[in-house]
């Protein structure tokens, strides 16, 4: 029985750097690379790829809206026909620089805003799902469960992989609790940590303490938090104890 | 007994677009297709794709300096490593645009002020060159005779196809009048269809009437300029008159 | 009695240009110039603004969202505070340039998805009320009658200059018909002339034949369509002899 | 007696932070306020700007080349009329922003790549110092002595302030040892307090030795660089010591 864990890396940009990526490293399975739309050079995603490639680390893209002054955490009400062109170009991007640093693009994982808009936007998720299967149609992609990111990509015939968050609050329903609420964002280590192990078990609890099923083949962690690398160790050591192995599901 | 004809396409960008790229691929063989760093945005550069698909022309990369707002018509005087990694990031992105196009990227032409600069500058031209061949060994380059780039493909042991222009006066040693000088660019239909007939014959006339020898394998027509479509129409008909097939190097 | 007529100029941006400002500024009164953000760069910002100011054309600024390759048609959900700032920007950046050009910004009219945004979005068109008022509470600003941005501009005290356009229908509660929708667009001159003519009589036909009441000390003319030339020297004439003014707000 | 302190600031950008400004102001005069180009995002420029006026510390504008990949660090070949119409873009921007925080641009001080060029660069200088002179001839420019900014600053009628560098080491003939050679920064505080006072004594120590008079009325000081508040800080304390006032030129 295993479990992966995957986190955001290479968004460091210019002269700006972000994050810990190689700490980040020694705890993840699975790195999900920034494509330059939001953040991330042509150098640092690089260096980047070539470090998680020395680590043992699978490489996905981490597709974001065209909006680097934004981080690309702002929806862009997008035509759909293009942002499947804009994904399929950062994933191939990505590709190239991946192979030059000797590694292989292995899933996707959209970002920020788009992440959180091809939940619940059919058009959008659809456009997504057009690009990663046009790119290869055995790139996996990462999913909320029950979104209409994971409807679109079974019906094309991708494989969607089902993560869930190792730090957010969830909604009796299953969904995760808006950042605008209070709460929405846990900080006790101990807190997270059964919160983890309870995702392993195949569940979490709501908000409002009700057990909500999950079955989950990747757990999210942050990277740019302070206190990341040392959250991102203490699950992985909590996770392994548990007896469950860490290892990439791509 | 063939050559090739090349030009710039997809140069298109969001709500702008620029030259007549159907009208073009009715004349050429090869399209340089933009990568999004000087022009063309994913949108653009997938139609250009399947257009040139559709046309039966081979599809290029034209990757350029990250310079949207000079069209990467301006020196930059960037890291070596960099520019390698812009390069790789750019013609993957292509490569991505192309394939879901239905077509293939098969050769490299760089751009604009980059194609200048690496006729000289022999750490941005083993830049590149490293870049094409980080991606793909058996992409060939177009480059101008005697340049820093020829060399630095020949080195790394890509296969440079030398290429002359249609439009451009030389010097008698070979090299670009350059296009601050009078005179640099040919506009007479008449005699720009005897230089490119002198160019399938192995001689170019330098503008002091010296005769030059060049053996070029492709042969770049303009797509930007006033009457750039009739030109190449023009220089179209002349070389199959002339019993020339006009096919790709690639 | 005298009308204003607005268009959107200065939309050239790099090796792109967009539009005949040219033409057009022998027809307008005030030039809506792009401010770099959705179009523009600097040097033709200026060009723009040293032509505008030699037709004796108001100059005002066009600011829209940081999205040069949506050309700032798509809507961005920005936070109120960063939109504020990224408006007092551009009109600051714009003011450098037409002071540089020897003349003045008098006015402002926002650009495209934000213009359209803030028509319904309180918190945006309170955001770009405030950025005007910001810069100086004596610049006009043009808008859309009944719009969230009227109401904004009057709140804090801005003088709000309702507009109308030259060849947009219109729905019986006086709102612009969707460019979705057929039919939304007029493209007959005669019928766009007629349709003015009745601007000037303070009313619209909607698209119902409801004679709905409008005010507007300005109308909106395109620039960048075919025929946009040939149809705002058709719109200037017929006001002409009618012996309305032609004259800016501003 | 009085020296001016002044050090880069506002360069942080989207969800990347740059530097300490509010550290950094509790030691210098004057803050060089990054203008979007090179970085800076409206909203950070703000701030930056509330955060200096709340200070005390002189706004000046920090232009740069239109390369936020490369943080304006490196030379673009420009079009000088071009570089004019940038430059005067940035300032005006800043001003906009300036004004709303409730303070002004006092002085303009060139970034990276751009300070470096119109040092040697006399066509990119003159094209700096007459967009300087355009947005208002009384703003004073930040200039390394017997530079060619300096010259033209001079012949269009600016008024062009020297300063000197706290952490460089200089050549014998006063201008900085490149960065790319072997000791050209300075890192030993103790070394870099003598230096400053050199300074204020009107003169420096060159690298082989030599005394090189110099009449600086700024001294930069770094803000980016690990240890630059604790060096700012210990600059200051210096300086005060001795007796002389730090206070803005402008």
């Amino acid at each position: 029985f295993g479990i992966d864990l995957n986190s955001d890396v290479g968004e460091s940009f210019s002269n700006w750097t972000f994050g810990d990526d190689a700490a980040i490293f020694t705890s993840v399975s699975s790195a999900n690379v920034a494509c330059g739309f939001h953040a991330g050079d042509p150098h640092h995603i690089r260096k980047t790829c070539e470090a998680a490639a020395t680590a043992g680390v699978a490489v996905g893209a981490h597709p974001g809206y065209r909006d680097l002054a934004g981080f690309g955490r702002r929806f862009i009400d997008m035509d759909p026909r293009e942002l499947t062109d804009e994904v399929v170009y950062q994933i191939g991007a990505l590709q190239g620089l991946a192979r030059a640093a000797g590694t292989e693009v292995r899933y996707v994982k959209p970002h920020g805003a788009l992440y959180n808009t091809i939940v619940h936007h059919a058009a959008q998720a659809e456009a997504v799902a057009r690009a990663v299967h046009e790119v290869d149609p055995n790139l996996p992609i990462l999913v909320l469960p029950s979104s209409e990111i994971q409807r679109a990509a079974e019906k094309i015939g991708l494989r969607p992989v089902v993560e869930a968050f190792a730090d957010r609050a969830y909604n009796p329903d299953g969904t995760l609790v808006s950042r605008r609420e209070p709460g929405s964002v846990l900080h006790d280590l101990d807190a997270i940590v059964e919160h983890v192990l309870r995702i392993l078990d195949g569940k979490v609890h709501a908000v409002d303490g009700t057990v909500v099923p999950i079955s989950a083949e990747s757990i999210c962690v942050h990277g740019d938090t302070p206190g990341a690398v040392a959250m991102a160790a203490r699950i992985r050591a909590a996770i392994t104890e548990a007896g469950v192995e860490i290892r990439s599901f791509a």
